[in-house]
């Protein structure tokens, strides 16, 4: 369906989002997520989450197996994070909206990392407080999706590090320069911290089992392009006496320009949570969409949903209701509906959903202290 | 005085006693110790440490900067530490009882690393909860030594992180692996943990300006092998907003072996403070010293005390008196003193020094958790 452009940038901070998928899985020796591991979850939460059913969630590791642990009543939780580089964006809250669906359907933890000392290190200039700062932003976000304060444990890297460093002690001492320079494309120039900082997104996985002193099966909703840190700590879980975490893996929103994935980098295209709704409704009416020149041609020839950015929003985001979506894929095809008719609905929907959503962040803002995993757990301990 | 074996082995965790001090100095272009600063520092404590007046501590960086900031009235700070390989032995505390010394002349506050993560990192195997038990045994030596637990401040890495993750945040940003390849020999098959480390050592030094949130002065006494840190932490001093930390550096212990400085990899030249008396006197009587085969020879041609270690221990550790030292200096050189009687008068100084040592670190378990900074002060907060 997605061609790739360029194989060799999906690093996890040069993801692009209309790459070829398929070819994604290969690269990365995942699995496709099939009816067999949907039914298998099925079976527990008996629906299943448009992400899955229209392959947004579509590659794994070990889902069945996670899914199997549960069954069997071993101890689950879900690891996820974000890179705190600015507000969030509908590309960002996507994996978390399935997530808290899980989270809901299965009664379980979420640990969630935000990155404030990766985003400081992979910056031009910068500062470490502005990102820490951009954490307790995103926070809110989290909480305006409804994910339950009482089951979701945020770890801020730069003020919770005593959460991770125990385990980041033993994690560090198996991977060297060259395990790094293979997985994420380091040089010689790249700082330390750079260097240093997979071993804090690794040792997250392994909190779960640390903080209950028991054996915690581990679940990642995260983009594909973190591949490479969850194959590192798969490869290590076994020596150092933890489950290997399973993942399943999720595409990327398309940004409503031309190719590339919703991005900071080009926030012209990127809605944010906190985009006033009249500044987004702006973007999406200038939004790429592949249409025809035209509304005569384009009554004519049809549009492109395939490779449409405004149709993405709707497949992934914006329209649960799978008959609509493909009464709208096929209105698209014949010309039956312009771009100018299709983007104001979607602007609808997105300004409807940003007011919303901004009045719950609004309202979060009196208790973002009950995610902080510090109000909640100790760390574990060295000396017992 | 003493000939280098091979300059290119004094990294860190490589460094020889009998080595060419004055190359030292070259190589790693820091000062040579004179009158003038041993002045300066007289001017204020009335008095100078036998370390000072032999040359034990012999090479600095800006030590007479220190002391013109310490007159000045800026605050000022002591920072050492050790790698908590194993019990401690005589090498290990020669630092110490001059920092003590330092610490009690001046008033000042002493920062103390242990870097229980850093030796597992640098281990064969190993696991640090045993570098981390460790950390405390050696607790117990700067107990027994009498520094004071209201002002020495013990930071074990692997439990305290949270103190140093604020600054080494910001310092790793700005050390590429380069740079450490340059100063520490690391390839690509080393861990990151080795890699990161430097990061630690270096950050313990801007911790006092952090805790006290005003300029503080920090002066190390160190061997002159762990330079390549303060190299770096100079460096980068003035673009984080602290400043360049001052260094005083001591030669290394002799082991009592032949060559190679007290060192645990060779245990039975090595005097453990936990050694039992007899144990130690079994040593000393074992000893090198470099003397003649007979005693008829030695009291012919006189023995070597610039390569005895058996004499280095009493210029740097067992005779305070001066006059002493030099009789037996000469008596050793004319022939006077045969190692026999030499030997055992250091093994009875060095027993009865290890029976009340030991009987201070017993009496010292019950307030180890004096010298705990985490019992004392909040971590410094990237969040203000």
């Amino acid at each position: 369906m997605f061609v790739a452009s360029n194989e060799a940038t999906v690093t996890p901070w040069e993801a692009e989002a209309f790459v070829d998928y398929d070819k994604l899985i290969k690269i990365f020796g995942s699995k496709p997520l099939t009816d067999n591991e949907i039914n298998l979850l099925k079976s527990i939460t008996g629906e299943i989450h448009p992400m899955l059913r229209r392959h947004v969630f579509y590659s794994h590791r070990d889902f069945d197996k996670f899914i199997e642990s549960y069954r069997s009543g071993i101890r689950c939780a879900l690891y996820t994070g974000r890179g705190p580089s600015g507000h969030t964006h509908l590309g960002h809250i996507l994996p978390w909206i399935f997530t808290k669906w899980l989270q809901d359907k299965l009664g379980l933890e979420l640990f969630f990392q935000m990155t404030d000392d990766e985003k400081y290190w992979h910056s031009e200039g910068g500062n470490i407080e502005e990102f820490n700062r951009l954490a307790y932003e995103n926070i809110l976000d989290l909480a305006a999706l409804g994910l339950d304060p009482a089951k979701t444990h945020v770890i801020i890297d730069s003020e919770d590090i005593a959460f991770l460093y125990p385990i980041a002690v033993k994690v560090a001492k198996k991977i060297t320069f060259s395990t790094q320079k293979g997985a994420f494309g380091f040089t010689e120039s790249t700082n330390v911290g750079m260097i240093f900082y997979p071993v804090l997104q690794i040792s997250v996985a392994f909190l779960p089992t640390e903080l209950y002193g028991e054996r915690v099966d581990v679940l990642i909703p995260a983009g594909i392009d973190q591949d490479p840190y969850w194959r590192i700590a798969r490869d290590l879980a076994p020596s150092l006496g933890y489950s290997k975490p399973a993942q399943i893996h999720n595409k990327l929103l398309p940004g409503l320009g031309i190719g590339g994935k919703m991005s900071s980098s080009k926030p012209e295209t990127a809605i944010y949570t906190t985009d006033l709704p009249e500044e987004a409704v702006k973007k999406i009416i200038r939004a790429y969409t592949g249409g025809q020149p035209t509304a005569e041609l384009q009554r004519k020839l049809g549009g492109d949903p395939d490779h449409c950015p405004v149709f993405k929003m709707y497949e992934m985001l914006f329209e649960e209701d799978d008959k609509k979506l493909q009464d709208r894929y096929h209105a698209c095809k014949t010309g039956a509906l312009l771009c100018g008719e299709c983007k104001a609905e979607l602007a609808e929907r997105v300004a409807r959903f940003l007011k919303d959503h901004q009045a719950k962040r609004k309202a979060a803002e009196s208790y973002v202290d009950k995610y902080l995993i510090r109000n909640k757990f100790n760390p574990p301990r060295i000396r017992k």
